[in-house]
């Protein structure tokens, strides 16, 4: 065979792997080493291919749509800097279980720490923080093509497996980089393993069903990124205990009608007080999921200590950053969602839900008289139509779903980056749930994420988006005012606020995207009822930071003053 | 002592121990782990603080200052995934031989790995990327003040030690995250080395002064990242070989007029031509600083395989990826540029020379007669102004750069980043050099390369500058047209090409900055002439990417001609 037969043969045999393993998307940055798999992955059927330039923002942008799918995506790029880019989208999908293929081209190992150009080291470039990393041979034997199709097949399984996460497929090409185009693709059939789930002894059951039944004082909390949430709603009318929803377990939406009370959303702003606290006290707490974003609960919880805190987490490094946990119990959540015995409701429920009613009618009434950014947020949320999707940015904006995002049976999906919590990557986050999900996006984001990822709108020149984004835009790190060094008076804007004085009118012209800026209430009231008539809408709300501040902790003050008249001792 | 003195003495040993090792530029993002060393570094006396909000950014202007300064630059962030945006400038540090000191703050030990917010495995977090990377001790004990001086007067000397580069300083800090503002700086010397240059053997600077001496057919190439060029002038001048400049040696500027003729800045045009190479292959070659950025140069390097191919160069991992190197110098290049007898020039030497002025005059006449991107920036060249400095992107600005840069008695920087060549972070790595020298700064970039690190442009929200930049837009990837790849007519744009469609005046427009959209070679060269009146002025140039690389080939085949007529056999 001829050195392009052999490069021919060996990217046919790369893409076809990743196709009949089950692999539909490829994110694919420009660049010259990348050039046979590039033209491999384009010339085959059956996968959706998206284009961005900047590498940092493709990351993110795959990681989007692998969260969104859960299941891999491809993510390619070219040799050197380019690999280094996609660091923090890896970093995040490793701590948030986000399955991601990245396949990064290299130079031959000829060229390697030589001085060549554009070579790095990129064999396990992305260290600890992929769950698996390869370096692949070169093309010029058949030998390999085995080598290719098996590890392929294993790098997918591994990102599947949980806990889900990112796995590294290094490439080296020697020149010349072109294939032969009509060479068909292999006929092949690659093993697909069956990757069975995690499923607890019937002994822990047997207990299990026991505590479920008995207890009282129990409730449940559920975090960020469960495989499915089918059956949940179902199990926990059977056991009625409270059900403590993160924005991001998708339990705050498309709730059954007669699950409505047992669904706490408010614990974030009736756990400040410490009358409800006191009689709230739990024995037993089940987390499925990842810790929720509310302080206050985790405060709670370290706080009253548990006599069971049962953790159910697939992974053996399970999240307990508390170091209350007194049951690691690794299983599919999904096993635990047993059929058991209905109960009637406990008055410890009642209380948690008429709690939840208090905070609610308060937080209600702060979003019809307030203006602030928390208020302008929760009117978003309302204004949100049935089977659309909302993204949200870190910092403020997913303590504002928090606390505004009331719990709805209408169909909304929420999302945000919360593996490590990073500002970085939620523009391209955002649209890349919304290209996987293929409903009405929209993103509520800070002014200085949104600057971090402006480069995340370029996604929308090569393919189609459907994408509405609402810059709180109160200049600069909003966040930060709420933390302790916000006294140091002297240093706290130099350091902290970094105000840059930008607003975003001028990307909108840049993108081609409607655009409003919003100074009031009711500007904003207004936008949101405006048609949208582009790819993408951006909505800049200009807010004050100092004004944030004070409003939010005036409605925690309200709560905690009614819920001390019904529970202080 | 309490906490608040533990955190208070640990971050004013931290960076008193800093400043008193010579370390001057801070470049923080914000954050909130980093805040005790945001506050001790803000209220020392004794440095420049700068600030900007997307980490990656802030990598390549600590990268720009450092690379100018030619001495170790703080790059100071939070935890998470903050840090992982600084991996593109610390990889290319790390390849271009630039001292940076990457300090992450951390959670402490107690919240890594058990799914706490904001925390990522930052230990060893770069890899094999850095020199040395440490992890610090918690703040609570006075035993680790003497661990904090010497660690971190090792890291200052290990990223000055040649090879230079990046150290990475991990720093776990606990809640709460407030000084005792008043605590006075500690009372302290430290250690400062005196570091030794490598210096060649007695032995060996005998064989290499015959060398020198005898042979007659000996060139001198000299490439990027010289710790300096003093003194190289005097030395050539007595030796009387040509000296193939890099434009990245700074050796193309600021030349002694008596030694212009010795200096062969088109090189990579006359070596295009097949008699004239034929007619000058070198015995001895001898190299100093980086390979050049000349592609058809190392192609003739790696044909003709001199006798004596010696590379100074003071790391083991010597650069070298023709493998054609007969000697490898392990010493600093000053060493080398010895007094000899002074020889008058040779027949070899003046072949170089009347090659050298063809291509000059030919290049000269496509300025003024030709309107391709080359042209232009020959034109942008011949306009810079003495004591300022140029700094150009990686892929065609820097082709261009080679090409149409005239050898000048003119006092002119130019700057790039070749350790890994990239596209990533050119903007920020201009407004460091820029910051760091104080001379009037020009960028010479494409649009993907512009769009890439927009963001660069945020430090002049905080920091005055002076900047010119000129945007070559050819909407999209322009060097993908010189490569065998562009011959896929079926798939080349849409991989390679990448057109955006997008436009800068608007980003001219939000920042503040000055801007002039040029049609023609016409409308540039009034460009040049209008007077700067604001800190950023971009100058943004419709190219075609065809046109550009048609012309670029009409002008090495006419000076192909030429040569063939006078060295033809």
């Amino acid at each position: 065979m001829t050195n392009i037969e052999y490069l021919t043969s060996y990217v046919n045999h790369f893409v076809e792997t990743i196709r009949q393993a089950g692999v539909q998307d490829i994110v694919m940055c420009p660049g010259s080493r990348s050039t046979p798999l590039a033209y491999a992955f384009a010339k085959s059927e059956g996968f959706q291919f998206y284009r961005q330039i900047d590498e940092r923002s493709a990351g993110y942008f795959a990681l989007g749509i692998a969260k969104a799918k859960k299941t891999p995506v491809v993510l390619l790029c070219t040799s050197g800097t380019a690999a280094a880019n996609f660091f923090p989208a890896i970093v995040e999908a490793y701590y948030a279980r986000v399955p991601l293929l990245v396949v990064t081209a290299d130079r031959p190992h000829e060229l390697r720490e030589v001085g060549a150009p554009q070579t790095i080291d990129q064999v396990h470039l992305y260290g600890k923080h992929v769950k698996w990393a390869v370096d692949f041979p070169l093309p010029e034997s058949e030998a390999n093509l085995a080598f290719v199709e098996r590890h392929i097949q294993r790098a997918v399984s591994t990102s599947k497996t949980a806990p889900m996460g990112p796995v590294h497929i290094n490439v080296p090409f020697r020149e010349p980089l072109l294939l032969d185009m009509e060479q068909p693709l292999p006929t092949m059939n690659i093993l697909v393993p069956e990757i069975g789930k995690l499923a607890p002894s019937e002994e822990f059951l047997v207990w299990y069903k026991d505590l479920l039944q008995n207890e009282v004082r129990g409730i449940f909390i559920v975090g960020d990124s469960l495989q499915t949430t089918d059956g949940f709603w179902k199990f926990a009318k059977m056991v009625q205990w409270p059900v403590l929803v993160d924005p991001l377990s998708n339990l705050r939406t498309s709730i059954p009608a007669d699950c409505m009370d047992l669904c706490i959303d408010q614990y974030d702003a009736i756990l400040k007080n410490k009358s409800f606290q006191e009689m709230a006290v739990p024995n037993v707490v089940i987390r499925f999921g990842a810790q929720p974003v509310s302080k206050p609960l985790m405060l709670y919880l370290k706080e009253c200590k548990p006599m069971v805190f049962m953790v159910v987490d697939e992974s053996p490094l399970f999240r307990d950053s508390l170091h209350i946990a007194t049951h690691h119990v690794q299983v599919d959540a999904e096993s635990l969602w047993l059929k058991t015995d209905t109960k009637s409701s406990s008055t410890y429920t009642d209380c948690w839900t008429q709690a939840n009613n208090i905070a609610t009618a308060h937080v209600n009434s702060y979003m019809e008289h307030e203006t602030d950014e928390g208020a302008l947020a929760g009117l978003l949320f309302e204004a949100l139509p049935d089977k659309s999707y909302l993204f949200a940015s870190s910092s403020m904006p997913i303590r504002d779903l928090d606390t505004f995002f009331n719990k709805t049976t209408k169909d909304i999906q929420l999302y945000a980056n919360r593996g490590t919590n990073g500002i970085d990557g939620v523009v391209s986050s955002a649209f890349g749930v919304q290209t996987a999900l293929n409903r009405p996006g929209y993103l509520l984001i800070g002014d200085l994420a949104f600057l971090h990822d402006l480069n995340g709108l370029i996604v929308s020149r090569f393919h189609h988006s459907d994408m509405t984004i609402i810059v709180m835009n109160n200049d600069g790190g909003g966040i930060f005012s709420y933390l302790p060094q916000s006294t140091e008076t002297n240093y706290f804007e130099h350091l902290f606020g970094t105000p840059t004085g930008l607003e975003f009118s001028n990307i909108a012209t840049m993108y081609n995207a409607q655009y409003n800026a919003v100074h009031s209430k009711e500007d904003f009231k207004e936008a949101l009822a405006e048609e949208k008539t582009k790819d993408i809408r951006i909505i800049e709300v200009f807010t004050n930071r100092q004004v944030n501040t004070e409003t939010h902790r005036k409605l925690w003050a309200a709560i905690s003053k009614e819920l001390d008249s019904v529970w202080k001792v």
